[in-house]
Parts: C-alpha cells; sequence; structure tokens
C-alpha cells in the first residue's frame, strides 16, 4: 500500500490541526500513514534556538496565533493556548511510541485535542493517563515502558532520525522517495505526491 | 469595490509565484489589489538578522529552494536562482512606486520573471529599463522620478508602514479589517476573507 510518513512534534502548534486532518486525507487517496512523533527542541538548538522561534520572535508568534485562529474556526477544532507555551512534549512522544503503531494516531490526537483545544498541560502524566485511558489501554503499563530505557531510546532515534532528514520543523510529511512537506498547508500537496507513488 | 492590499518585496522567493497568482485570484472574486513593495530588510533587522533567514538557517534555506522548485513546476512557472540570494531589491521597489498604480502589477510580474524566472540581477537598471520599455514606458524617467527624494521617502513610508502592521515576511496580503495572511499558501484564503467584506 502507499504511504507517507508523518513527522509531529506535540508541542507544535500547526502539528494540531494537521494531526486531525491527515488520516483522512490520506484515507481518500489510498495512503496510510506512519505517525512518526519527534521533538523539534534538538533540532532548534542546531540553528541557535533555546525557545520557539514564536517566543523569540514575536512578530511571528502574534501572527501564528492569529492564525491558527482562523485555520482552526474554519476547521471547526477549539482552540486553546496552553501555558507555558511550548509544553514539554516528552513523556507525550514517548508514550506514543511506546504504543502500538497503530494506536499512535488516536493517541496523538487525544494528546493534542487537551492541548491546544482545552489548554491542559501535556507534561502532566494525569492528562497523558486520561488519553490512553480513553483509548482502553493499560497507562500504567504504556507509561512504564515509555520511561524506561528503550522507551527513551525510541525518541532519541526519531529525532537523529528526523534530523537527518533535515526536517525544517514540524509537521513535516516524508514520501518514501525522499520528498519533504513542510506545514498543515502542505498536507494536501504531500498525500497527492504520496499517492502518485 | 472590494479590495486587498498586497504586500510584497522583490528579493522574497514566495512573492514571486505570489505575484504571478494574485490577480486572476482576486479577480475571480470580485476583488481589486493594491501593488504595495515592500523592503524586509529593516523589518528583518529588528529582528536580529542582517540576512535572509534561508541563507542565516540552512536547513529551511534548502527546504524553501525545493519547495519552490515544486510549486513552480504546479503552476508552470520557470524558476532560475539569481545570484546573489537574496537580491538588493531597493531599485525595483522604488520604481514600483514611481510609477501610477494601475501599472505597478504588470511591471512587478516583469521584475519578477526576470528574477526568478531568468535568475537576472534586479538592482540592474538595465534589467529594471527592460521591464519598464517592455510595458511601454519612458524608462529614464521613471527611473529618474525612483531615485529621487520623494521617490526614496515613498518606499520608506512603505516600509514603516508595513512594520506599524507587524507584517511576520513576504509577502502578505491585508483586508480592509486589517487581517494579514503570510505566504503565498495563503492567498486563496486572503481573497474569500476580503471577498466576504
Amino acid at each position: 500500500m502507499l504511504g507517507l510518513d508523518f513527522w509531529y512534534e506535540f508541542a507544535s502548534t500547526y502539528s494540531y490541526p494537521a494531526a486531525m486532518r491527515i488520516e483522512a486525507l490520506a484515507a481518500g487517496r489510498g495512503v496510510e500513514v506512519r505517525w512518526r512523533p519527534f521533538l523539534l527542541g534538538p533540532l532548534f538548538a542546531d540553528q541557535g534556538w533555546r525557545d520557539s522561534p514564536f517566543n523569540l520572535y514575536p512578530v511571528k508568534g502574534r501572527y501564528m496565533w492569529r492564525d491558527m485562529e482562523r485555520l482552526c474556526a474554519e476547521l471547526g477544532l477549539p482552540l486553546k493556548r496552553p501555558d507555558p507555551f511550548p509544553q514539554n512534549s516528552l513523556l507525550a512522544g514517548r508514550t506514543a511510541l511506546a504504543l502500538p503503531e497503530a494506536a499512535r494516531g488516536a493517541f496523538s490526537q487525544a494528546v493534542y485535542a487537551a492541548e491546544f483545544g482545552e489548554g491542559r498541560a501535556i507534561f502532566d502524566r494525569e492528562v497523558i493517563s486520561q488519553a490512553l485511558a480513553g483509548l482502553g489501554r493499560d497507562a500504567a503499563g504504556v507509561l512504564a515502558q515509555a520511561e524506561s530505557t528503550e522507551g527513551k531510546a525510541a525518541l532519541k532515534a526519531a529525532v537523529e532520525e528526523a534530523r537527518g532528514l533535515g526536517l525544517p520543523g514540524a509537521p513535516c510529511v516524508v514520501t518514501p522517495d525522499g520528498e519533504v512537506f513542510w506545514g498543515n498547508d502542505r498536507l494536501e500537496a504531500a498525500v497527492d505526491w504520496a499517492a502518485r507513488g
């Protein structure tokens, strides 16, 4: 089956609408989505950024939040800024990778809904546990796996792979032939590209 | 008539496809385009950038050029990188503002075609003169106006207005109710917004 890698960061604003849209878009073109959580922090540090560019450059940040309001309104998605922004996404990323691949999409959407739909803190174990429980998962067991040595190594390996791919931000779609599409606004183009095989 | 301000920077890559698309898009929705050239350099300097972010951050730059290749291929637009990038856009900006408003769109498209379609240098008076002559303009007269005290002041005033609007980059569309839409990929949303009046 045709496929694509959807690379996302739980702290990333534009990853929220993208995560909510990608499955339907891809299914409509016969393309399978592989959910690939990673961390932007280490990649941003490579560029000399110690915080989100949206905080470092307030002109960009002000624009982004207004743009998100318009986007979410059009998509019918609630939007509430988490505080602080960006959220620490280490636990969410490790937890997504501790789940079987087939469960990662639904878990990730539940985390985004809590974080950007309700403004909740995703470094809070209770919020992550609720997302897991809502999917019928054994929250304590998954969290133990997420925080094990292998759980931590899995997210580190994903970050290294993202760095190797030269991902400029999140979300990104990477197609099997190596094309990178950055941004919620490139999802349609990315899925079309992947559908051409 | 409904209208929008199209803010663009002659040195900006994504302003090229946007400048080539905006008139047809806007006309299709009954919206009039006001062409507003400005300079990003002074606004980037406010953020601490002394060069294009696409040069300062090579990961972003590599992505942008590949993205431009795909975009231009899809739109049927030729793409050839000018050297150096970014080009000095002072003369092109002043010249656009020295023309009557109704002539700015066609002139700007001619400059973009030379710069990003053929990779020519837009700080070259000969290239600007050819663009003017191609539109039946008296190149020497327009250039004299562009480089007069008033000509220089007009572009400075545009930069100050762009700074006051908080434009995060180029291209941007600003609608009469003050909404800012940044990027070639926001043109459709911007025109739709303007068409709602």
